[in-house]
């Protein structure tokens, strides 16, 4: 079996170049940024996605993520961040990454924004409300 | 001075379609979804951005946003989500808010994904990653 390309940073078999590290997280530079900066987030033990992510790890992941924001405006001059996670869609390591890409105004990005649509009509708000509110719930109390 | 827009949906004066709420975070449609299910997740404390979050509610908002992540698969067939954060650039209420969009395998977008760009050498990467790092040392270390 092909072991996974973040699991082999991990382990130190291939080389990044390491901004962040913590007992559970590594964070490293993306090496086709979208803007120079921009970081990969990982937990160091491998989970596919946000959703497989023990719940004892989430504040720890996401606190280094916040580090890693606050980072690129103080160490780069960034005036903001932008945080992305691809979960199965787009997601081309199946590691959970986050992406925390600096940003700059007026810096071209036009992020995820467009195309937006609308909901025909109140129906069609309430009828995904409600399947997604089921879903929530059961998950939550389960 | 005018009250915050997502505040006023916590308390109650303006309505939203809400799939999910617990004691500290409410979630709900986004009026103008990417697609139909777009959520976004909310502290019902008023913070402007990731990094203003108190460390205490950082695994509290990210649980919910899992929850969501999973429940726009279980609840409305999606194959994945994304989830993203625009913190200060790109972001139109100051109140952070986290978007779940709901994915499905060629559904079309094309993501914050491109263009991406290359380190014109080692140089270069290294000079990002020594600021970056020095930086989150610091913030680390508080």
């Amino acid at each position: 079996m092909e072991i996974c390309a973040f699991c082999r940073i991990v382990s130190g078999e291939l080389a990044a170049y390491k901004v962040y590290e913590d007992e559970s997280c590594l964070g490293f530079l993306d090496e086709r940024p979208v803007f120079p900066g921009h970081t990969l987030l990982i937990p160091r033990e491998h989970y596919g996605t946000l959703a497989e992510l023990p719940s004892s790890l989430v504040g720890t992941v996401f606190s280094a993520v916040s580090i890693i924001a606050r980072s690129v405006e103080t160490g780069l001059g960034a005036d903001g961040a932008f945080i992305g996670i691809n979960n199965k869609v787009s997601q081309r390591v199946p590691h959970l990454h986050v992406h925390i890409i600096p940003r700059h105004f007026k810096d071209g990005l036009r992020g995820f924004f467009w195309p937006r649509q609308k909901y025909a009509d109140e129906a069609e708000a309430t009828a995904i409300q409600e399947k997604l509110a089921a879903a929530a719930r059961l998950i939550a109390n389960g």
